[in-house]
Protein backbone atom coordinates (compact mmCIF):
# COMPACT_ATOMS: atom_id res chain seq x y z
CA UNK A 1 0.00 0.00 0.00
CA UNK A 2 2.87 2.10 1.03
CA UNK A 3 4.84 1.36 -2.17
CA UNK A 4 1.83 2.18 -4.31
CA UNK A 5 1.03 5.53 -3.02
CA UNK A 6 4.98 5.88 -3.02
CA UNK A 7 4.85 5.66 -6.80
CA UNK A 8 1.38 7.65 -6.94
CA UNK A 9 3.03 11.09 -5.15
CA UNK A 10 5.70 10.78 -7.48
CA UNK A 11 3.83 10.86 -10.90
CA UNK A 12 2.84 15.01 -11.55
CA UNK A 13 6.55 15.67 -10.52
CA UNK A 14 8.19 13.31 -12.29
CA UNK A 15 5.64 14.37 -15.86
CA UNK A 16 6.09 18.19 -14.77
CA UNK A 17 9.71 17.94 -14.98
CA UNK A 18 9.72 15.83 -18.13
CA UNK A 19 7.14 18.10 -20.20
CA UNK A 20 7.01 21.22 -18.46
CA UNK A 21 8.24 24.45 -21.05
CA UNK A 22 9.06 21.75 -23.93
CA UNK A 23 8.30 23.34 -27.43
CA UNK A 24 4.92 23.09 -28.67
CA UNK A 25 5.85 20.06 -31.08
CA UNK A 26 6.59 17.53 -28.39
CA UNK A 27 3.29 18.07 -26.43
CA UNK A 28 1.35 17.59 -29.47
CA UNK A 29 3.67 14.41 -30.73
CA UNK A 30 1.72 11.01 -30.65
CA UNK A 31 2.11 8.34 -32.61
CA UNK A 32 -0.47 8.49 -35.41
CA UNK A 33 -3.94 7.76 -35.96
CA UNK A 34 -5.60 8.26 -32.88
CA UNK A 35 -2.93 7.61 -30.91
CA UNK A 36 -2.63 10.24 -27.88
CA UNK A 37 0.01 12.68 -27.46
CA UNK A 38 1.14 14.27 -24.02
CA UNK A 39 -0.94 16.71 -23.98
CA UNK A 40 -4.05 14.30 -24.18
CA UNK A 41 -2.30 12.36 -21.72
CA UNK A 42 -2.38 14.59 -18.89
CA UNK A 43 -6.06 15.71 -19.80
CA UNK A 44 -6.62 11.46 -19.02
CA UNK A 45 -5.04 11.65 -15.91
CA UNK A 46 -6.90 14.25 -14.43
CA UNK A 47 -10.35 12.61 -15.48
CA UNK A 48 -8.85 9.54 -13.65
CA UNK A 49 -8.40 11.66 -10.35
CA UNK A 50 -12.16 13.48 -10.84
CA UNK A 51 -14.07 10.48 -12.00
CA UNK A 52 -12.32 7.14 -11.79
CA UNK A 53 -9.67 6.09 -8.84
CA UNK A 54 -11.09 7.89 -5.94
CA UNK A 55 -14.69 7.42 -6.67
CA UNK A 56 -14.40 3.67 -7.49
CA UNK A 57 -12.37 2.92 -3.92
CA UNK A 58 -15.52 4.82 -2.34
CA UNK A 59 -18.07 3.14 -4.24
CA UNK A 60 -16.32 -0.16 -3.60
CA UNK A 61 -16.18 0.39 0.29
CA UNK A 62 -19.49 1.99 0.28
CA UNK A 63 -21.41 -0.68 -1.73
CA UNK A 64 -19.53 -4.27 -2.22
CA UNK A 65 -20.28 -5.90 -5.22
CA UNK A 66 -24.04 -4.38 -5.00
CA UNK A 67 -23.12 -1.90 -7.04
CA UNK A 68 -20.92 -1.33 -10.07
CA UNK A 69 -18.27 1.30 -10.36
CA UNK A 70 -19.05 4.12 -13.35
CA UNK A 71 -17.82 3.13 -16.72
CA UNK A 72 -14.76 5.67 -17.40
CA UNK A 73 -15.03 7.65 -20.25
CA UNK A 74 -11.23 7.36 -21.76
CA UNK A 75 -12.51 9.98 -24.32
CA UNK A 76 -13.70 12.71 -21.55
CA UNK A 77 -10.30 14.84 -22.26
CA UNK A 78 -10.51 15.81 -26.12
CA UNK A 79 -13.58 18.03 -24.80
CA UNK A 80 -12.20 18.80 -20.90
CA UNK A 81 -8.56 19.87 -22.09
CA UNK A 82 -9.81 22.26 -25.18
CA UNK A 83 -8.44 26.14 -24.87
CA UNK A 84 -6.68 24.71 -22.32
CA UNK A 85 -2.52 25.00 -21.67
CA UNK A 86 -0.18 21.92 -20.86
CA UNK A 87 1.10 24.11 -17.49
CA UNK A 88 -2.45 24.61 -16.55
CA UNK A 89 -3.35 20.89 -16.91
CA UNK A 90 -0.29 19.68 -15.18
CA UNK A 91 -0.83 22.15 -12.35
CA UNK A 92 -4.61 20.24 -11.80
CA UNK A 93 -3.26 17.23 -12.10
CA UNK A 94 -0.71 17.81 -9.42
CA UNK A 95 -3.82 19.56 -7.01
CA UNK A 96 -6.04 16.19 -7.77
CA UNK A 97 -3.81 14.06 -7.46
CA UNK A 98 -2.78 15.72 -3.72
CA UNK A 99 -6.39 15.56 -2.59
CA UNK A 100 -7.04 11.76 -4.07
CA UNK A 101 -3.76 10.65 -1.46
CA UNK A 102 -4.79 13.03 1.24
CA UNK A 103 -8.43 11.46 1.15
CA UNK A 104 -6.89 7.58 0.63
CA UNK A 105 -4.62 8.76 3.64
CA UNK A 106 -7.40 9.86 5.92
CA UNK A 107 -9.26 6.28 5.28
CA UNK A 108 -6.91 4.46 7.21
CA UNK A 109 -7.17 1.38 5.32
CA UNK A 110 -6.23 -1.80 6.63
CA UNK A 111 -5.04 -5.12 4.79
CA UNK A 112 -7.93 -6.94 5.53
CA UNK A 113 -10.27 -3.49 3.69
CA UNK A 114 -7.42 -4.25 0.88
CA UNK A 115 -9.51 -7.39 -0.03
CA UNK A 116 -12.52 -5.75 0.10
CA UNK A 117 -14.75 -6.48 -2.92
CA UNK A 118 -16.06 -4.40 -5.68
CA UNK A 119 -17.44 -4.57 -9.00
CA UNK A 120 -16.29 -3.85 -12.35
CA UNK A 121 -18.37 -3.31 -14.92
CA UNK A 122 -17.17 -5.17 -17.29
CA UNK A 123 -14.28 -7.10 -15.87
CA UNK A 124 -16.52 -8.78 -12.97
CA UNK A 125 -15.83 -8.75 -9.06
CA UNK A 126 -12.52 -7.00 -8.28
CA UNK A 127 -10.84 -6.15 -4.85
CA UNK A 128 -9.61 -2.84 -3.37
CA UNK A 129 -6.20 -4.28 -3.89
CA UNK A 130 -6.68 -4.75 -7.58
CA UNK A 131 -8.07 -1.03 -7.62
CA UNK A 132 -4.74 0.66 -5.94
CA UNK A 133 -2.85 -1.83 -8.03
CA UNK A 134 -4.01 -0.34 -11.19
CA UNK A 135 -3.78 3.00 -10.57
CA UNK A 136 0.08 2.63 -9.93
CA UNK A 137 0.07 0.76 -13.21
CA UNK A 138 -1.53 2.70 -14.97
CA UNK A 139 0.36 5.91 -14.29
CA UNK A 140 3.32 3.98 -15.18
CA UNK A 141 1.72 3.09 -18.40
CA UNK A 142 1.14 6.36 -19.06
CA UNK A 143 4.88 7.89 -18.48
CA UNK A 144 5.58 5.09 -21.15
CA UNK A 145 2.87 6.18 -23.86
CA UNK A 146 4.63 9.74 -23.34
CA UNK A 147 7.94 8.69 -23.55
CA UNK A 148 7.23 6.30 -26.12
CA UNK A 149 5.14 9.30 -28.76
CA UNK A 150 8.09 11.37 -27.78
CA UNK A 151 10.90 9.23 -29.19
CA UNK A 152 9.12 8.65 -32.64
CA UNK A 153 8.98 11.94 -33.08
CA UNK A 154 12.58 10.66 -34.01
CA UNK A 155 12.28 7.17 -35.89
CA UNK A 156 13.81 9.11 -39.03
CA UNK A 157 15.98 11.56 -37.05
CA UNK A 158 18.14 8.27 -35.93
CA UNK A 159 19.35 6.89 -39.24
CA UNK A 160 21.09 3.59 -38.45
CA UNK A 161 20.56 3.53 -34.92
CA UNK A 162 17.01 2.67 -35.06
CA UNK A 163 18.10 -1.11 -34.81
CA UNK A 164 19.22 -0.35 -31.54
CA UNK A 165 16.52 1.38 -30.01
CA UNK A 166 13.20 -0.25 -29.18
CA UNK A 167 11.08 1.89 -29.21
CA UNK A 168 11.68 2.94 -31.86
CA UNK A 169 12.33 -0.22 -33.78
CA UNK A 170 8.64 -1.78 -32.43
CA UNK A 171 6.04 -0.61 -34.47
CA UNK A 172 2.93 0.39 -32.75
CA UNK A 173 0.22 -2.14 -31.83
CA UNK B 1 18.49 20.72 -32.59
CA UNK B 2 17.02 22.99 -29.57
CA UNK B 3 14.50 21.09 -29.82
CA UNK B 4 16.40 17.53 -28.42
CA UNK B 5 18.36 19.49 -26.13
CA UNK B 6 15.12 20.67 -24.23
CA UNK B 7 14.41 16.54 -23.86
CA UNK B 8 18.00 16.38 -22.86
CA UNK B 9 17.90 18.95 -19.98
CA UNK B 10 14.70 17.35 -18.46
CA UNK B 11 15.77 13.99 -18.16
CA UNK B 12 17.63 13.89 -15.06
CA UNK B 13 15.01 16.19 -13.07
CA UNK B 14 12.24 13.79 -14.56
CA UNK B 15 14.13 10.54 -13.13
CA UNK B 16 14.86 11.93 -9.97
CA UNK B 17 11.17 12.97 -9.52
CA UNK B 18 9.99 9.66 -10.24
CA UNK B 19 12.85 7.27 -8.11
CA UNK B 20 14.67 9.56 -5.43
CA UNK B 21 13.42 8.50 -2.06
CA UNK B 22 11.39 5.26 -3.51
CA UNK B 23 11.16 2.21 -1.25
CA UNK B 24 14.49 -0.43 -2.38
CA UNK B 25 12.17 -2.29 -4.04
CA UNK B 26 10.80 -0.56 -6.79
CA UNK B 27 15.04 0.67 -7.63
CA UNK B 28 15.74 -2.65 -7.60
CA UNK B 29 12.76 -3.93 -9.98
CA UNK B 30 13.32 -5.48 -13.07
CA UNK B 31 11.61 -7.41 -15.37
CA UNK B 32 13.16 -10.45 -14.56
CA UNK B 33 16.36 -12.40 -16.39
CA UNK B 34 19.25 -10.00 -16.83
CA UNK B 35 17.10 -7.39 -17.51
CA UNK B 36 17.86 -3.94 -15.82
CA UNK B 37 16.42 -2.33 -12.62
CA UNK B 38 15.98 1.53 -12.24
CA UNK B 39 19.26 1.59 -10.19
CA UNK B 40 21.22 -0.43 -13.24
CA UNK B 41 20.04 2.37 -15.73
CA UNK B 42 20.87 5.27 -13.78
CA UNK B 43 24.72 4.13 -13.96
CA UNK B 44 23.87 3.40 -17.51
CA UNK B 45 23.09 7.04 -17.94
CA UNK B 46 26.13 7.62 -16.21
CA UNK B 47 28.13 6.09 -18.05
CA UNK B 48 26.43 7.33 -21.42
CA UNK B 49 27.83 11.01 -20.06
CA UNK B 50 31.52 9.91 -19.51
CA UNK B 51 32.06 7.33 -22.57
CA UNK B 52 29.69 7.98 -24.83
CA UNK B 53 27.51 10.92 -26.19
CA UNK B 54 30.29 14.01 -26.05
CA UNK B 55 32.97 11.47 -26.71
CA UNK B 56 31.26 10.54 -29.85
CA UNK B 57 30.49 14.34 -30.92
CA UNK B 58 33.60 15.34 -30.03
CA UNK B 59 35.89 12.24 -32.63
CA UNK B 60 33.17 12.92 -35.37
CA UNK B 61 34.02 16.68 -35.33
CA UNK B 62 37.87 16.58 -34.99
CA UNK B 63 37.51 12.93 -37.16
CA UNK B 64 35.35 12.33 -39.56
CA UNK B 65 34.86 8.87 -41.08
CA UNK B 66 38.31 8.07 -40.66
CA UNK B 67 38.21 7.36 -36.87
CA UNK B 68 35.58 4.86 -35.53
CA UNK B 69 33.89 5.97 -32.38
CA UNK B 70 34.86 3.68 -29.26
CA UNK B 71 32.69 0.81 -28.43
CA UNK B 72 30.20 1.36 -25.84
CA UNK B 73 29.99 -0.74 -22.97
CA UNK B 74 26.31 -1.67 -22.07
CA UNK B 75 27.29 -3.48 -18.90
CA UNK B 76 29.90 -0.86 -17.14
CA UNK B 77 27.20 0.41 -14.58
CA UNK B 78 27.65 -3.13 -12.96
CA UNK B 79 31.07 -2.51 -11.77
CA UNK B 80 30.97 1.10 -11.44
CA UNK B 81 27.45 1.62 -9.46
CA UNK B 82 28.41 -0.71 -6.78
CA UNK B 83 28.33 0.27 -3.57
CA UNK B 84 26.79 3.38 -4.74
CA UNK B 85 23.30 4.50 -3.34
CA UNK B 86 20.87 5.74 -5.80
CA UNK B 87 20.96 9.20 -4.55
CA UNK B 88 24.45 10.16 -5.76
CA UNK B 89 23.75 7.90 -8.78
CA UNK B 90 21.43 10.79 -9.53
CA UNK B 91 23.11 13.42 -8.52
CA UNK B 92 26.14 12.36 -10.51
CA UNK B 93 24.09 11.92 -13.61
CA UNK B 94 22.31 15.12 -13.26
CA UNK B 95 26.23 17.10 -13.11
CA UNK B 96 27.58 15.25 -15.88
CA UNK B 97 24.48 15.76 -18.08
CA UNK B 98 24.38 19.69 -17.40
CA UNK B 99 28.62 19.71 -18.46
CA UNK B 100 27.55 17.59 -21.52
CA UNK B 101 24.85 20.11 -22.59
CA UNK B 102 26.90 23.27 -21.54
CA UNK B 103 30.00 22.00 -23.90
CA UNK B 104 27.43 21.26 -26.62
CA UNK B 105 26.00 24.83 -26.35
CA UNK B 106 29.50 26.28 -26.52
CA UNK B 107 30.25 24.39 -29.72
CA UNK B 108 27.82 26.44 -31.57
CA UNK B 109 26.89 23.77 -34.09
CA UNK B 110 25.31 24.74 -37.21
CA UNK B 111 23.02 22.93 -39.45
CA UNK B 112 25.17 22.22 -41.57
CA UNK B 113 27.75 21.07 -38.97
CA UNK B 114 24.60 18.94 -37.84
CA UNK B 115 25.24 16.79 -41.55
CA UNK B 116 29.07 16.02 -40.70
CA UNK B 117 29.65 12.37 -40.91
CA UNK B 118 31.35 9.88 -38.33
CA UNK B 119 31.55 6.08 -38.28
CA UNK B 120 30.18 3.82 -35.78
CA UNK B 121 31.74 0.43 -35.45
CA UNK B 122 29.33 -1.46 -36.23
CA UNK B 123 26.77 0.53 -38.02
CA UNK B 124 29.14 2.31 -40.35
CA UNK B 125 28.58 5.65 -41.55
CA UNK B 126 26.12 8.29 -39.35
CA UNK B 127 25.57 11.81 -39.32
CA UNK B 128 25.89 14.03 -36.26
CA UNK B 129 22.16 14.59 -36.30
CA UNK B 130 21.89 10.94 -35.83
CA UNK B 131 23.64 11.07 -32.97
CA UNK B 132 22.14 13.73 -31.66
CA UNK B 133 18.72 12.46 -32.35
CA UNK B 134 19.54 9.29 -31.12
CA UNK B 135 20.67 10.36 -27.72
CA UNK B 136 17.14 12.06 -27.09
CA UNK B 137 15.60 8.87 -28.20
CA UNK B 138 17.93 6.51 -26.18
CA UNK B 139 16.68 9.02 -22.50
CA UNK B 140 13.44 8.40 -23.56
CA UNK B 141 13.66 4.29 -24.20
CA UNK B 142 15.52 4.48 -20.48
CA UNK B 143 12.32 6.48 -19.30
CA UNK B 144 10.04 3.80 -20.59
CA UNK B 145 12.02 0.90 -19.72
CA UNK B 146 12.18 2.17 -15.91
CA UNK B 147 8.18 2.86 -16.28
CA UNK B 148 8.11 -0.75 -17.65
CA UNK B 149 9.87 -2.68 -15.27
CA UNK B 150 8.29 -0.82 -12.36
CA UNK B 151 4.82 -1.49 -13.46
CA UNK B 152 5.61 -5.17 -13.86
CA UNK B 153 6.02 -5.40 -10.23
CA UNK B 154 2.24 -5.23 -10.15
CA UNK B 155 1.35 -7.69 -12.90
CA UNK B 156 -0.44 -10.17 -10.48
CA UNK B 157 -1.50 -7.35 -7.94
CA UNK B 158 -3.50 -5.97 -10.76
CA UNK B 159 -6.35 -9.02 -10.70
CA UNK B 160 -8.43 -8.71 -13.61
CA UNK B 161 -7.27 -5.34 -15.11
CA UNK B 162 -4.22 -7.44 -16.49
CA UNK B 163 -6.91 -7.32 -19.62
CA UNK B 164 -6.76 -3.66 -19.60
CA UNK B 165 -2.81 -2.49 -19.07
CA UNK B 166 -0.88 -2.48 -22.14
CA UNK B 167 2.25 -2.55 -20.06
CA UNK B 168 1.48 -5.77 -18.29
CA UNK B 169 0.04 -7.66 -20.82
CA UNK B 170 2.90 -7.41 -22.93
CA UNK B 171 5.18 -10.04 -21.91
CA UNK B 172 8.98 -8.58 -22.01
CA UNK B 173 10.67 -9.46 -25.94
Amino acid sequence: MEEGVAILARTPAALDALLRGLPDGWIAAHEGGDTWSPFDVIGHLIHGERADWMPRVRILLEHGEERAFNQFDRFAQFAESEGRTLPSLLDEFAALRQQSLLELAAMRLTDADLDRRGRHPELGVVTLRHLLATWVAHDLDHIVQISRAMARQYSDDVGPWRAYLRIIRETPS
